[in-house]
């Protein structure tokens, strides 16, 4: 796949993934925010599942008002499981905010338009019926849609549900992404590195940016440069992973462990018109796809977003990472025939400033970075003021 | 406080909480995504840690370079821990990405531009002194800053820490927050509703919405009108928790358990010019500050976005929510002398519909809804057209 464009590889990709992910499985209420409804909900009854009183006040039949009508209290519903006696013509009964209204009710007089003298109540203001009254499916009814599928669930969504006594639903399943990192040089966090010895960002990288992209890990491994290490570390991570990711060992050098242990296994190895991220493989593992990304963290971290973060997020329910076109504070040269993904912080007034050079081990240049700015294979200058497209981080 | 605006009861709500939320918590990398950093992050290494190649190729000394130069290959560098011998001038090693340079080698020559015969190397293109070659420090000096105090925390800023060898750093404490729902009228999902009963929506919603503001909830409880119950709640809600989120039991009514609890306690219980969320109270219980939002859920859900939100997710250290100003698509009619919240949905170009009755009972309405529509207190009227300020849920 030599001078692949990058619309091709994601493409390619694509392909790869299609179908690996989906199934849905059931949570409950306090675990499903963030998460996004499978299907679409249907309301199990009526919101209001009763008439109820909008106020604190007197239930009347508005045949009885006249302005300063004096009703006697004849009784009091409180907002609590009751079934309250019917209101005979003539009479009142104080009603809480949220209390069953009695039959023969048509409205609520809110006390602060009565003056209440021992048992009986003076009204101001007379009411048309139905005033204050909420009626038993004014908001839902049985059988109406609460929210509709592949919705993202906020708050307001888990609230109505509640509110409809549901208490679980069916939401789409994480996509299950295993993680492998690679590389004889690698030591973890609290190592004393010698000579040679990097720490690797790559797993805490890809682990965080799989969360970030409504994904779950479900295997995580750093092997060195042994090919049956590898392969076992692959073999664990197939059997519980929708797709797994690599980093390392996929350039032309030699100790390329992902290359030796996936290429024999008909691994697709090349080379993107991209920078960083040129090196890109792809792969099937025991019915797994696999994604192999470069090992340099910032060809890992930009290969991620731009391959996979999108496929993930589409997976699992969320909207898409939002682009935006800004401007360019400064000329920037770009290497011809490749893609670029520039290191930019937007600045105020829809303005850009590239924040780090080309190099693909800056990983501090990518951290102090809130855009990716994506510079087209055939652009090789951008003057002041260009408009450019961002990848929001 | 009666005719308090809303921004005088957001100024009150701001002073009693004011010092309430605070301190640092030490977390691992794996659980730092989302996290904000509790001050600023200097690194303890030199990043690259050493002197190495960007490419697979040969370490020269550029003074040895001429087009077409043929030289011995003498060793191999591969990227894993080794202290390299010096390169002896006229000679060559192959040398791996990410590999240590050796001491007398200024220059990488990649692969690609080199012809291979047996142990010799020709090489076809000369380097300037530096080239592929990432200098000890030149991302990055000890000392330096890897990330500032109060950043938000995504996988790539996780991999510089990571690269930088840091396991685990200190992150600003999650507010603790107490979540009370009162009504002798609630019940739990699963439960058969009686005449007058209702499904609980707010301990949901207020519980999601803490946790969506960068909170974290602490004590859940839903309590009836029983007084002894709620100040039992009260007081283990108080032991752990920086706010106390009451709903309900605030009205004038009878039966309003959380007034009548906090009210012999120097509560202030008032009436804010808004709707929905109109009746507000707050107090001090045991050192610990209450807010008590009403209980319909509606209003509950929109005193949470008015009043706490904003300072969860400032004392957690995220970004404010969004407004946005949007231009209504029809007219609306405002009640005079309360700032309403409208319940709305954007639409594309910048324009906004509203979705729902101004019923405080709507919860449907507020799930089907993105935004609030934030119309002023004074305002009566809006046409097709007017611009209006939409918070974005």
């Amino acid at each position: 796949m030599a001078h692949t464009s990058v619309d091709e590889h994601i493409a390619h990709v694509r392909t790869l993934l299609a179908g690996a992910f989906g199934g849905t499985e059931s949570v409950i209420l306090r675990e499903a925010l963030g998460r996004t409804t499978a299907s679409a909900i249907l309301s199990p009854v009526d919101l209001p599942l009763f008439r109820n009183s909008q106020m604190d006040g007197f239930a009347v039949n508005t045949a009885d008002l006249a302005d300063g009508v004096t009703l006697p209290i004849v009784g009091e519903i409180p907002a609590k499981p009751m079934t309250p006696a019917p209101l005979e013509r003539g009479t009142t009964v104080r009603i809480m905010t949220g209390a069953v209204v009695p039959d023969g009710a048509d409205a609520i007089i809110p006390v602060e338009d009565t003056t209440v003298t021992d048992a009986v109540v003076t009204i101001h203001r007379g009411r048309r019926s139905g005033e204050f009254v909420r009626d038993r499916g004014s908001d839902v009814h049985e059988g109406d849609e609460l929210l509709p599928a592949r919705q993202q669930l906020g708050s307001r969504h888990l609230a109505v549900l509640a509110a409809a006594g549901i208490g679980h639903l069916d939401v789409l399943a994480k996509p299950r992404v295993a993680v492998i990192t690679s590389g004889a040089e690698l030591i973890g966090p609290g190592e004393a590195p010698a000579l040679g010895q990097v720490f690797d960002a790559n797993g805490t990288a890809v682990i965080a940016a799989v969360e970030a992209a409504g994904g779950s890990v479900t295997y995580a491994a750093r092997v060195t440069d042994d090919v049956d290490l590898m392969l076992a570390a692959l073999e664990a991570a197939a059997d519980v992973s929708d797709v797994i990711v690599t980093s390392g060992g996929i350039s032309m050098g030699d100790y390329e462990v992902v290359r030796e242990a996936l290429e024999p296994r008909g691994a697709r190895v090349g080379h993107i018109a991209m920078q960083p991220g040129g090196p890109q493989a792809t792969a099937v593992f025991e019915g797994t796809p696999v994604l192999c990304f470069p090992g340099n963290p910032v060809s890992t971290q930009i290969s991620f977003e731009v391959f996979l973060a999108p496929i993930l997020r589409e997976a699992a329910g969320l909207a898409p990472a939002v682009r935006v076109v800004h401007r360019l504070e400064h000329l920037v040269d770009s290497v011809p025939g490749k893609r670029q993904f520039l290191r930019g912080r937007a600045l105020p007034g829809g303005r850009v400033e590239i924040v780090s050079g080309p190099g693909s081990h800056l990983v501090a240049g990518l951290a102090a970075s809130d855009v990716l700015v994506d510079v087209p294979e055939d652009v090789t200058e951008l003057q002041e003021g260009d408009a450019v497209e961002c990848w929001i981080l």
